[in-house]
């Protein structure tokens, strides 16, 4: 058994970027910047968007942390938006969510003009996702195809079983898996709450993504000897005895499962990372161009 | 077993659409506006453009051909798009596939203005279709969603199995039955060309769907009985006992798989019909507003 180590495979590719990004600014360009927004006091968006912000200081970017509090209207936040869309000097920018109940994601999300959509979940960087075409792919999709691509991991011909049919995750990681790309070229099957039968499912899968959101939900009698787990979920637990009050935990059952696999991911520091590190990559693709 | 027949579904279907566009003109409102544009002399693309432009007679829309020959240029074609784009008579239009050599299809297809994009074919569809959002379906998939919708067949929870990953059928039919809807719920594997396994998936599946281009590929001996089998291949055939010298042949070898099924799509007059009749159902949605 192998842990994925997303923390150490994240670093190494965030010191690429900062290569690159020194070789841009020596050779007289701007680099790149990323501008985030953050809407109100959520603890959790606290702190994934000082995460990001200390990414972007490791591959050398720019960034700008922009605080609205939670009674800004749609409107104001749609024109906000708007200033960064037109903002040559941003090359991408992200909003946290969640975003307050009186504020329409979906709308909010396609406001953003795609070619700063870093975050990749304007519909027409879905579509591109989905149809093959180069644009931003959604950051922990992404994250998870970078770590099998770089621990080498077999993919073609593999059945993946993706668990979650979720926009920011079921759905592009099972588009991707299935992509004659490499890594890619999985037969895929995606099961959700719908699915009756996912025990037997699992028993077949080379390669399993978990992204129900539901801690502990794979046990190891759901796994085939010498599989890929790989471990997407990140519910906040209470834990008395940590500082936070809280311990992140996946939905695999990782100490029983682990001993039977040939890959997995532990959580935290498995796929978190590496969705981090995937929207250092979109940034990076952005300042150079992509569409 | 009981033969779904796309096309009495797709003539029950046009007449209701004739109903509303009826009601349309009579209200005062002018009907539905369909053009297609025709590049060169394809036989296959004169047949299915002509059974398009029937179609919109059937359903009282108003269309246009406009043909051009094959030595049009990039340039030439993309400028007469952009008057498409901006005549406000036009509701939707569609580019009759394939196009000479020199021709970007993918360019071709992203210069339509998505909102007149009735063949759903343009990323801005595309992911609205995956995210699960109102959008122009891709017509073949959308054909299957509603032949599975008028006869009942029950889809949650049940396990659909996608033969093929095209961007126009295996890719958006998998992310249709995958959504949380009726019918949807499905739990969905795709296989293609890297599957080493396709018959032993396929015997777990309650419901098929042929879409690889591969005359009679599902035999019997891959078919759970009482299963649904949708043939979406329309390979031509040569026949020479045929005034045409071809007949059009599905994915499946029908005589052998229909005894073991309980729903299973005749080619022709399965899936093909129901294509056309999701391009007139898109047309009105154009027309009425549908973004």
């Amino acid at each position: 058994m192998q842990i994925l180590d997303g923390k150490h495979t994240a670093a190494q590719i965030k010191a690429e970027i900062a290569k690159e990004v020194e070789q841009m600014v020596a050779d007289g360009q701007r680099p790149p910047h990323l501008a985030a927004i953050l809407v109100g006091n959520d603890g959790g968006s606290e702190t994934y968007v000082a995460s990001k912000v200390k990414a972007c200081e490791a591959c050398g970017f720019k960034s700008s942390l922009l605080r609205f509090p939670d009674t800004i209207s749609e409107k104001e936040l749609l024109s906000e938006i708007k200033k960064l869309n037109d903002n040559p000097d941003i090359d991408g920018f992200i909003i946290q969510l969640p975003l307050p109940a009186h504020i329409d994601e979906q709308k909010i999300t396609e406001a953003i003009d795609f070619r700063k959509d870093v975050d990749g979940f304007h519909p027409v960087n879905v579509g591109r996702l989905s149809i093959g075409l180069p644009g931003f792919r959604s950051a922990t999709p992404a994250g998870i195809i970078d770590l099998l691509d770089r621990y080498h991991i077999p993919t073609k011909g593999k059945h993946a079983v993706v668990l979650g049919r979720s926009n920011i995750v079921g759905k592009p990681i099972a588009n991707l898996l299935m992509q004659k790309a490499e890594p890619g070229n999985c037969t895929v099957t995606v099961c959700h709450s719908a699915t009756p039968n996912i025990k037997e499912i699992c028993l077949q899968a080379d390669i399993i993504i978990a992204a129900l959101g539901h801690p502990g939900f794979l046990k190891a009698d759901m796994v085939k000897p010498g599989a890929t787990v790989i471990d997407v979920g990140t519910t906040r637990v209470p834990d008395t005895s940590r500082k936070s009050g809280f311990r992140l935990c996946g939905d695999v059952d990782f100490d029983n499962v682990a001993p039977k696999c040939e890959f997995i991911t532990p959580v935290p520091g498995g796929v978190g990372p590496m969705t981090i590190c995937s929207l250092m990559k979109n940034t990076l693709l952005a300042r150079k161009g992509i569409f």
